[in-house]
């Protein structure tokens, strides 16, 4: 499930661009069970936290997730500190969560 | 000031290292102007934004950080958005501030 979304490519979002439904959430969410949607400052995002067994891991980990932004044109927060990165994902530009936060979602388990 | 500070080293941290006093506290922070004493988790942090006008400036800047964090076994938490880095300094070890996250915010400021 987690490696069909991955293969769906981020599409360019608009102020206007459409939140994911309730219905769609459950749907999405299924197919990337490792993370978990927070609401922060009344915006729902998606999070999941990797751990590490040292901060060389973790530092290239983080890299690979800034990798992944620059090419599909979406920026997550990554929070680095040793041991661990957290990944947040959710699109600025509606303030919510729509399909390609889900998309890049899968596409960052995939570069474990 | 900050040029002094930055100059010096991280000492190794035990469990059993002291914390900065409040006076120590305030004629350091007077160091690092540009760093805000924040309590999370009941643990007192310095942080401070940085502002990029893109997403690889910040992401090249986080590396430094990454590079210093490692120069001097002390890692901070670095969070990475487009266009911002957030450093947050602190001491696992005693759970606070210790001379070291200055040292290590003075040297952070001289990456810029």
């Amino acid at each position: 499930m987690s490696a069909e979304l991955a293969k769906q490519e981020c599409q360019a979002c608009q102020v206007d661009a459409p939140k994911v439904s309730d219905d769609e959430l459950a749907t999405l969410l299924a197919q990337i069970p490792d993370w978990v949607p927070e609401v922060n400052d009344g915006i729902m995002m998606l999070e999941r936290v990797y751990k590490f067994k040292n901060y060389k891991l973790a530092w290239a980990f983080a890299n690979k997730v800034s990798e992944l932004a620059e090419q599909e044109f979406h920026h997550p927060a990554i929070l680095l500190e040793w041991g661990k990165v957290k990944v947040t994902w959710w699109t600025h530009a509606i303030k919510g969560l729509h399909k390609n936060d889900f998309i890049c979602a899968a596409k960052t388990d995939q570069l474990l």
